[in-house]
């Protein structure tokens, strides 16, 4: 694949957002998607406990455990998008990636 | 089935833990599981977007978006239990439902 | 004073919404008031960091510290009221005051 | 002032941890100082209430009107940071500055 030979980062300055990218090492995308089968199984789970009338308070402990590790997802890739796409974008001279990144961040800190 | 001649609530108060059970309605799991196969929909769908390594900033609105959908079953479980359950067992005389409730509820707030 | 010689909790299942009156013991009392007065302290210090220009990752911390003591205040409260005026309404049955405590506890998850 | 004459962030890239500051605008720092005044209003009301017994469920309304105004106060704060230290930093080759954000941005997201 030609992406792969390109610099790091090179589609986030892009005026195109719809071109825009990002790129996930392979382990980083590794990482999050095993998280992220671990929570479909999660919330599965907790469809199985509704559906044998499993008694609330147990339910929503397994809902607060979903929540927390939805929330480390969260936060790996906010961290990733820090360190490639907004730094890229600020080097380039593009300060708007602050104002996107603010309403995200006020909507995952909800 | 037996279980619907008895009077709503009558495990809530037994004391062993695992005998304790919940009854929704039918109409509230119905609701509860609809919302969380679409829960589980919008967790394959963050999948596909990291795979296709879609911008980052569109991802984690699709994170916050899940997080809400979540806590939005949280809080009507939360409902049913202090509805049934902790009604029931406070009735009865036991209140140590409170405590595991505020243990619970503190999760939730996290 | 008259008040301490009434049954605790008496006011809670009054249907006058205005004469409803929350019973903490004195120790709670001073727990919170001593505890709200240290968090006056921390909201004044920001104050002063603000106006010395301190680097903002610092002030930063400073409202994330007051934040989790504020959270711990409410957590107190949250606790008092369950124990008191919670219980007491249910076993007047007075259930709305767990709709009451429904939109409160949401409130204090945002 | 001498301090109006230097560049903006000049103090942010320095070495020196403790050297570093904020420069806020006279205008961003009369907003930050009347909304803290407000909240050390609310808290000092917040003392009252308890001290004259009010309805438990009153003050968590209190503390929940509190809480978003500090939120408020740590989200302004956060936009002049990225938007003034964060950008300077970066822009002078400091990636560091990334990881003690994210490590405040999860305090905060708490």
């Amino acid at each position: 694949m030609d992406n792969l030979k390109e610099p790091q980062g090179e589609h986030c300055h892009t005026n195109d957002v719809h071109a825009r990218k990002s790129h996930h090492s392979d382990k980083m995308k590794t990482n999050l998607i095993s998280r992220l089968n671990r929570i479909e199984g999660q919330i599965r789970g907790i469809k199985g406990l509704i559906d044998k009338d499993t008694y609330c308070d147990d339910v929503l402990n397994q809902i607060a455990a979903a929540q927390s590790a939805l929330n480390s997802v969260g936060r790996l890739l906010l961290e990733g998008h820090m360190k490639s796409c907004v730094v890229d974008r600020i080097q380039s001279g593009d300060h708007e990636v602050l104002d996107e990144l603010l309403v995200t961040v006020n909507k995952l800190m909800k």
